[in-house]
């Protein structure tokens, strides 16, 4: 990390100048570091191919676009998130969920459509195809809009698709971190009433203080967990930690889901009667397609939602991500690519 | 059991003769021994109360009827299934969803608005308040109705309420017992293509030939499981006993759901990571309300949908407790009560 990389994601035949005809190459400003990048530098999921440049939260200003792109032209706000292509012929392709294709590319790690290696947004540049590049509202600020692209879609995907947009919901949010404090600000611009679901009650103040949530529960005390028994309409539950589903459960009322999005890596234990008495749902969700993706940095535009960022220099990021692995950030944290990244 | 008793689920006051002026009472014909039975009268579930009269799959013929009762007269043919109150007040009572009201009030083993025990079907009279009353459909055998009332609506209400009614749908039904095999019937009679998952080959016959399913999966043949991966929409696991999610969240299709409707008593494993990247779920469902119990058993008149059951005589339930403790009944003893319940 930290060295000079050309993120490619884009087709390079017959555009003009460098950039294939469908893609747009731009100048990459801020990133954003999701834990995700924690996992795959490591190679804690596996799957990792090396050499990586991590980064899918990355946002810049367009410098080129091939001959045949639309949507964007130089000088634009632009993003691209955890994507950069797809097959666009299955039925998830049909519908604009190119995040649930079964040959979906990753925007680092994965194998691009030519066979070489995708690589992300640490890195001074980026090119992609502009199916897969979001324009970025012009009030929302680079750095603190680069975490919605993952972890903003993350959580507005699934409140959207499981009903739990709807105004007057009851959303808990179970984690406040990258994940957990954009869907705390996504739940309340839909209009629900949002619980933060916590083990730390060190959280409660900057929960509901700053993040606006209505209210604040420790999980580990179980008179303040009785009290809200029964009483929540969704659950977005952002821990990839091991922890326990019954309480969660208990708290949702009948018909209540909860949505995981964090991916705890050893299976959780289901316990199904409580399922079964209140036809409640545990499902999973992850990220969303890129026609969501626009409409959810659209609506974060429209209701100045943006990430808690703490920005750094590129010559940061290993510390940073000892930090990360910690929990210690608030809440995300962004590399000030443009003015840190070391060109040679 | 096997004594004569007097099934009591009806507010007294103010009937003509014995009945209350909302209740219907009626001679019971037969009465369907679910699995249920057997957990509840050996207090399995930790809340059974003595004595007992088990069974909510009741089904006969109508022989007093409250002076307020409009919907039926002496004579007709009805059924009693796992209800007979609720609250009438909760969001779920006002959806008709009794069956989720936090005050419902079961069949039998339950306290009743008087505060009196419950006692259900085996037992030569029922009582019950109108609306928790079902009419039989007139082609309906009553013997091979009786399991539909439970069985039946355990099956049919989650087909529909996630979606798996719709014509074209690939179900899955895990396993093939009492629930499993109505299962099949109703996901075929709503137009599904239907595939059984089971432990045990000896049933492929039987599920293929008699049943109508479309195709049969033995759960532990590696390369049959593996042909059906990201098939399926959704599927039924009708399974009680400690089994694996993991095979089955992978014959699901993206966005694909497994409905629980068995109930393990322990926790079973669940894997997160294969939820999220199809956003697929794992959801509970218990009965069903009156209104979608009439309309089951409607449909299944409609459809000529009937349980294959084993009519035994009332001398012989503890042995047919035996044997259903061993799975050895295709797929319900049903007590044939009008002819074999002493009279003293």
């Amino acid at each position: 990390m930290g060295e000079k990389e050309k993120g490619f994601g884009g087709k390079r035949e017959g555009g003009g100048g460098n950039t294939g005809e469908d893609d747009v190459a731009f100048k990459v400003l801020f990133c954003g570091i999701c834990h995700s990048d924690l996992h795959s530098i490591k190679n804690e999921w596996g799957m990792s191919r090396y050499p990586m440049v991590p980064g899918h939260e990355i946002v810049g200003i367009v410098t080129e676009v091939g001959n045949k792109v639309t949507k964007f032209k130089v000088g634009d706000k632009v993003g691209v998130g955890c994507l950069v292509g797809a097959c666009h012929s299955c039925d998830n392709c049909n519908k604009s969920l190119e995040n649930y294709c079964p040959k979906m590319i990753f925007t680092y790690g994965g194998k691009y459509y030519d066979g070489t290696m995708t690589y992300g947004g640490y890195s001074d540049s980026m090119v992609a195809n502009e199916h897969y590049v979001v324009r970025i509202p012009d009030n929302l600020p680079l750095d603190a809009s680069a975490p919605l692209l993952c972890a903003g879609i993350t959580v507005y995907s699934p409140l959207k698709y499981y009903g739990l947009s709807e105004p007057g919901m009851h959303v808990g949010v179970v984690g406040l971190g990258g994940l957990g404090h954009v869907a705390v600000k996504f739940a309340k611009a839909f209009g629900a009433k949002v619980t933060v679901i916590s083990t730390s009650p060190a959280k409660k103040k900057e929960a509901t203080e700053h993040l606006g949530a209505d209210s604040f529960l420790v999980s580990r005390d179980q008179e303040q967990m009785q009290a809200f028994m029964g009483t929540m309409d969704g659950i977005i539950d952002t821990v990839s930690a091991q922890h326990s589903l019954l309480p969660l459960i208990g708290l949702l009322k009948s018909h209540g889901k909860i949505i995981m999005v964090g991916a705890p890596d050893k299976p959780l234990e289901l316990p199904v009667f409580p399922l079964l008495m209140g036809r409640k749902l545990i499902a999973g969700s992850c990220i969303g397609g890129m026609k969501e993706t626009q409409e959810m940095i659209d609506f974060a535009g429209k209701h100045n939602i943006r990430a808690d960022v703490e920005v750094i220099p590129m010559g940061y990021v290993n510390t940073a991500m000892e930090r990360l692995a910690k929990a210690d950030v608030r809440y995300r944290f962004v590399i000030d690519v443009e003015n840190t990244l070391k060109k040679e």
